[in-house]
This record gives C-alpha cells, structure tokens and sequence, in this order.
C-alpha cells in the first residue's frame, strides 16, 4: 500500500514485502492488490461474514465482486448484489450473488425487505463511495446488522442515519484495505485462487501494454471493464 | 423490561424473573433496572471497553452516570464526561469521570481532541438521545474507535456522519438495554454493589411516596434529580 508505481527497480522495507507461491501467474497475482484483499477482506476481517447469514452488496466493481466471492467463502446463504449497469450485475452473479437488484429502477431497501419477508440482512457492504447507497446499506440492516462502508466518499460528503434504526444494535462501520495484515492475508488470497475457490480469471477484462494505459482508465470509468491488468516483460 | 408497573401482583413468566442476593436493600436494587443495567451493559457488552482505553461520555444523567462508572470498573484511562448541567458534571467527577467538559460553552469535540493530542478516544457514548451529540460521539473517535448510541431519539432524527471519517475504521453502534442477558447480568451487577464496587447509593436523590410521584417526575425533568425512588410497604 502507497508504493505501487511503474518503477522496475524499488528500495521497500522488509515489512512492505509479502511471500507468494510462485504458482500463480503474475497478472493474476496482480489483482490481489486493492480490490481482492480489500473485498476479501472485508467479509473476512472487518465485518466477519458468518455461515448462512444475509449479505448485500452495492456496487459491483472489482471490490463488490470481491465482497460477493467472499460472503460466498464464508459460506453465506442469500447474496443480493445491487447496481446499476446490468453488465455489472451479470458479473455479479458469475461471482456467486444469488439476487441482482437493479439499483436504479426499484428501490433497492424495499427489494430486499421483501425478498427477506421484512427481516433484512445480517451485512450490508457499500462499495460505491456514496452517501445514497450508504444509507441504503443501513436501511436494510436486520436487527443486530452490519453496515461496512468501503467506498471511499468525498470528503464534504455526509451520511445521514436513521438516530432510532440504530436501536436494535445495527452498526455502521469503516473499513481500510480490508483491515488485512497483508503479510498473513496476501499469500492466503494467492492460494485461495490455486485451489479453485478465488475467481480471478473473470476479473481481468483484458491485458493491455503500458502504451495503452489511458484507453484502459477510460474503460474502467466507463464501467466496461473489471480490470485491465497492464503486462510487460522484465 | 416491558412489564415494569405498579401492581402489587403480577404474574409473569418464570423467564422474566432474575433471581438476586437477598442483601441489597430493595430500594438500592430497583436502581439496577434501565439506568444501571443499560450504562454497564453499554460498557461491558455492547462496547466491550477494554482497560486502558480511553472513553468519552455525552450525558451525565442516570445512564451517563452508569457508562462512567462502568467505564472505571473496566479499567479505563481517562473518562471525559459532556454535560451542559454543571450538577450533572460533578456527579460525573463522584462516579469517576477524570475530566469534565462543559458541552454548552466549549466544543466539546475539540476539547477531547486537544486533551489527546489530537488522538481522540477509544470509545465514546451517547447518553441523551440527540443527533448532534451523537455527531460529536463520533467525531471525537480515535482511529478505529466505536461510539455506542444509547439514548433514544426522535423517530424523524438523522445522524449525519462524515463518509470519509468512517474509513479509519471507526464504528458507529445502536445499544439496546445494554445488550444484557438480564438473568446473568443483574445479578452480576448486584453483586458489585454488595462487593462495594458499584456506587448505587449517590444515584439517589431522594426517596418519595407514590403520591408524590409527580413532583419526582418534575424533578426528573428539570434535571435535579438522577433518580427518585418511590418506597411503599408491601
């Protein structure tokens, strides 16, 4: 974290550096940078997913996706992904979301109030970086629920919570890169992928050289794209 | 809770009875129903305050009161106690708040701040049932700090929370009753009293006949009293 860079030599301390099997090919292993330790690990660290429990998941980037695959390692049982680009939500189900709610068309808090006949989830996850869809993550809390915000918000940006929806012990939480200690967590992610149980073939929407680096930041912010893996020959 | 009345009898189911030490003055263990249970259950349970730690405390009333000294039995460092009634406060210094802070004149976010070298507390609590305090509960956090909610609030109130402070890793929690299991907890708490542990005795103000039940109300309002008990011989 805070020394990725385009640099084919680099100086790091020891404690920046994490261990991998070498089994993994490196544009795979690449992905497990931001968005794959920080879905992840946010299931795993922040909000601790547990067997059979509820999960909603708005925004279905590469981090929602991630959010997604891992509610489903931690054995969760309905995954409802919500989004607005339906290619989005596609993806959302190839990584194992049970329910795609189209978050523009219907009211994304009601979908899943009914579809849990009133009860809410037991996690919400807003992987956006909105205050609209934060509160909508709290909204369709259960009692005792767990709203973990990982999107990152402007800095003016406020959410504004229901004072009395909070009484039946829902939380709101932040989450940083998937509270991971990424010198444990990294190698774990690595293998996880090895075994079969991480998608990460799916994520890389294409290989592109360093030449076409702004082709591939205007896809992404088009939505065409989960990842485009930049590959170069050392 | 919820059958709390004043029948002399009352049939209830055997669930909802705690059974306690006979050596607690009745007087001293009606105290241990919503106001004592509900501040250390805040502390103990909900929280999970742990010692060291440094804690902030908004409202100094009878739940306030409980966080505070709840926040002693844990252990904690320092215990900054908000108030705008200057009473309240030194009540707050007796049940062992380490710094009092008057809400109305300072900010009371800036205060903490300053006397943490810009750190802010571990854990902070809200104890009046107001969207602002509740903003200042979480504003004073420290990285990775969780404000407990207690105080109930208006059904139409919203709590607007920075998006961005969220993302240290900071919590923001509903508590209700102190997220006790009341047939364990209560006669747990009787049992600090008894072991001179917990001061029950300065949280009253004074003791009245049902038929001076409403001036003890009055009193309750205008912020005189921390509790009124109402004896009566059965």
């Amino acid at each position: 974290m805070r020394i990725g860079g385009f640099a084919e030599q680099i100086l790091v301390h020891q404690n920046s550096l994490a261990k991998i099997s070498r089994d993994i090919p490196l544009d795979r292993a690449a992905l497990i940078c931001c968005g794959v330790t920080t879905g992840l690990g946010a299931v795993f660290n922040t909000a601790r997913v547990h067997p059979g429990a509820d999960v909603a998941v708005f925004g279905c980037g590469a981090i929602g996706l991630n959010v997604i695959q891992g509610a489903r390692l931690a054995g969760a049982n309905r995954i409802f992904a919500v989004d607005v680009n339906p290619g989005k939500l596609e993806m959302a189900a190839r990584f194992g979301a049970s329910d795609v709610v189209k978050g523009e068309k219907a009211d994304p808090v009601r979908a899943i109030m009914e579809a849990t006949a009133g009860r809410g989830v037991d996690f919400s996850f807003e992987a956006i970086g909105m205050a609209k869809t934060a509160e909508q993550c709290f909204m369709c809390l259960s009692k005792g629920g767990t709203a973990t915000l990982i999107g990152l918000m402007a800095a003016d940006e406020k959410v504004a919570l229901s004072g009395l929806h909070f009484l039946a012990e829902r939380k709101v939480q932040g989450c940083d890169m998937g509270s991971n200690r990424f010198r444990v967590d990294m190698p774990r992610y690595v293998q996880f992928y090895l075994d079969g149980r991480l998608n990460l073939d799916d994520m890389i929407s294409q290989r592109i050289a360093l030449d076409g680096i702004n082709e591939g930041f205007q896809a992404m912010k088009a939505g065409k794209t989960v990842r485009s893996v930049v590959t170069f020959d050392i």
